[in-house]
């Protein structure tokens, strides 16, 4: 159909431009993926670095994310320059953990898949695992910023997570979830963890 | 493949309890997609009943709009039954304005289609045009509350006027909307008023 | 209490800030208060320009929104000098309404003061009222961008409107507004298109 | 102030009310302010038990975290009852992960202090220590349901937090944050696993 043909054509060139955008800060796609298998792997069955980096893709892909991840780019890139205006300048360069825009542009890409995305995102956030405490350390070297950028990354690879766990229950069908028959302290313990 | 089409059943059938859910309330789809078509006609050329209608039946096969919905409507119908505890039974019952949880449900369906659908879901909660406006009166009557129900429906049908808006816009691509040689002051009057 | 002190000081200079980079944007706060006079006073009996003026300064007091006003104006004035990479200079510079960031930066500080802020923003994003409709049609001007910031006062006020809402609640007790003996549809009548 | 005094005595109002819902769930305040000091006394020297439960009181103090909190308990105890509607009452009972609409409520909480709460709310969700792990665990007890009563209490832990690390700043003043003396690598370090 015309109308869907072209929904793919616009969302693979968001996908390229934001792909671009990240390769330039030093990230690449199959990171952001490794870490979805890191968090999905234990709940979802058969899940491979394949799948992870297809839902990556998937997320890049939202019109909405795109631009976020433009924006938040940018302004660490405005920043490392000099090019903000004082005293929101020192406020990016210092990644002053008060400035909270940064979150907030994460969590407009993480609301895409739903609120269960929440959970995992602030996990990255926190431990910073894989790329995101690369792209964090890497933020604090002589003149890099990266205030926005791991924020950013975290919500992409929670927001993929999300869209596994979405589609791994469909596949599954409810029953197999909360079915009478299932044994409910095992499905608690599995899911609870998992996609949230 | 055997995912998609998992995926199609499941929010076949979260359309299904959604859209009975809404009868017994008294809200039809096709009240919905009026309400649809009146925020975007002026912006989407050709735009008709059919399509607002798909585009509200896209919104309820989503998990979470179904969960917000169910749960919304819940609220009402226990409250209605006196069967919260005080003093949130007069809390919903009253439909308090300072209450809060009701719009807190409705956001998290206008999010799962970005930020750009806010502004619509504001404007049909204030002015109340067509159903929503019915549903709110409807809830004033003797033993009825619809303290949720109304911002729900707002909420769901700002959501497929933005789910529309992104698909126009993929179907023209970027060009039309933003390109070198587009009359970039007539572009924004269309526009401004439209999808947002 | 020295911590009482320093959070009003603190508050005092981030106003101040705030209050500085507006009226370089050509917006007074006298503009803002205006507004929220407007939106409040069929509601609030005696409400006057005064209170508004002091509300919509304590919403300048809070540090997450002078964050998102000072980001919001730092990325409108870099699209005027064309300062930003492509292609969100384009998005930025046309206002593209499917860009979104605009409103996600405005709703982080309607959020402040809880969800029913989220209406009155969403009635001032579409309507365009007094300095809101001012601020929009200005930044189509020859040169000038206001992407951002005729969201972000639409947020300033619908925040401080909501503050009075909470406020004036808090004066006049629960039971003035829902008290067994308390006419039920004259306080909804009332409520209804008051705070929210 | 008469309008001061109102505002403090609608707070202290909801206060209660919380704390006794809270108490009727098997959650003390205590417990809460013991997380608080736990998330933040790395960063805050000096931090208290005392001044981690004030910051937990006053955020229950607010009416839409007392609203929110009060919902989520219903919605709990009416499935422990069986008097939800299916399939929202299996949802509900099972904690089912993908539902959603507990996240929902428990964000409309942290928002209230600003986007710094949601890390620090994620990783409550996801490592679940303390007070929030004991009702997680309690929840899966026969006839118990706390799907919506972990997230909250998370909520309003990470929320005491984002208030206490506001206020720590603004007695410490910018400059001890952010100015140009400042040992930038030791505050960031400091700083980024703290308040956010």
């Amino acid at each position: 159909m015309a109308k869907h043909a072209a929904g793919k054509q616009a969302g693979a060139e968001a996908r390229a431009i934001c792909e671009t955008h990240l390769r330039n800060r030093g990230v690449a796609l199959a990171d952001l993926a490794e870490l979805v298998l890191r968090l999905q792997c234990a709940f979802v069955p058969g899940l491979d670095a394949a799948e992870c980096l297809e839902s990556v893709e998937a997320v890049l892909a939202k019109r909405e994310v795109c631009n976020a991840l433009l924006t938040g780019i940018a302004l660490d890139e405005l920043a490392e320059r000099g090019a903000l205006p004082e005293p929101l300048l020192s406020t990016v360069r210092h990644d002053d953990p008060l400035y909270g825009i940064d979150e907030v542009l994460a969590l407009s890409i993480v609301n895409i898949y739903g609120s269960i995305g929440f959970t995992n995102f602030g996990y990255l956030d926190k431990v910073k695992p894989g790329v995101v405490g690369g792209v964090d350390r890497g933020g604090h070297a002589d003149g890099r910023c990266n205030t926005f950028l791991d924020d950013l990354i975290a919500a992409v690879v929670a927001a993929a997570a999300s869209r596994i766990a979405h589609r791994h229950r469909d596949t599954l069908g409810e029953a197999a979830w909360m079915g009478p028959g299932t044994p409910v302290r095992h499905v608690d313990a599995t899911s609870r963890a998992g996609p949230a």
